[in-house]
């Protein structure tokens, strides 16, 4: 059912959320930035359990797996034009290049959710396996995408 | 099903994200505030629908309304003991009063809840009207415990 729900959101990400929330470019900076957080927090506890430095917790793994399956679909709407002005890490090629961001940010979404699907199970090596390959795409993007 | 997922959520809130996955104080003011980041613009955009500043848009309601449900699980556990200290608008009646800091927080998550179910019925009144008791709720606990 997590997973049903998922991808409802994964569908409606690029639609729904269309019509513009912010005002200015720093608005747009200041959410995507804010979504980014809240993901890299998620991400390091898993992290440090798929590395072994503290014990695997499957219920942990599961609530953290599925903040990170909603958190993913957030960062998107915030790239507006004009918004690589400004205090962002973002580099210009966002905008130059966006069906490629796009490309990684689907793909993203994608391993996010396939991660949540993956914690679902409770089965530790399936679950460290699933992150390493959405920390693989977070890597990957930052690598074209992220100054 | 996207209610299922939701109170799932919920009810691992308390638990699952007992360990901290923060290292200080710092840390912790930074995630409660992304996280307090991504709910006010989430929140903004369906205030403005409420109060008829922009059309009702079924999906993008129920989109947000989505985002809200699961935004809302995340602050809490970033109210680790002495984070009144440092760059922070939390008043220290948060760890004074922790009892009733934790059932307005509760409330809090339950009332995104029903703004979620409410909005995937598609029901324009309903809607608006569930986000206006979130929105409440929002401002209650702000009176409070916000500085």
């Amino acid at each position: 059912m997590k997973t049903v729900f998922i991808t409802a959101a994964l569908l409606l990400a690029s639609s729904a959320q269309a019509t513009s929330i912010f005002k200015d470019n720093d608005d747009a900076i200041a959410y995507r930035q804010a979504a980014f957080t809240t993901i890299r927090y998620n991400m390091g506890a898993l992290g440090d359990m798929a590395k072994g430095k503290t014990p695997f917790d499957a219920a942990q793994f599961q609530q953290r797996a599925n903040n990170l399956a909603l958190l993913t679909t957030l960062p998107w709407e915030a790239f507006i034009a004009g918004s690589d002005k400004g205090k962002t890490d973002a580099k210009a090629e966002v905008w130059q290049d966006r069906a490629t961001f796009d490309g990684k940010a689907k793909k993203f979404m994608e391993y996010a959710q396939a991660l949540a699907t993956a914690a679902q199970s409770g089965d530790e090596q399936a679950s460290k396996a699933a992150f390493m390959t959405f920390a693989k795409a977070c890597k990957d993007c930052h690598n074209s995408f992220k100054k």
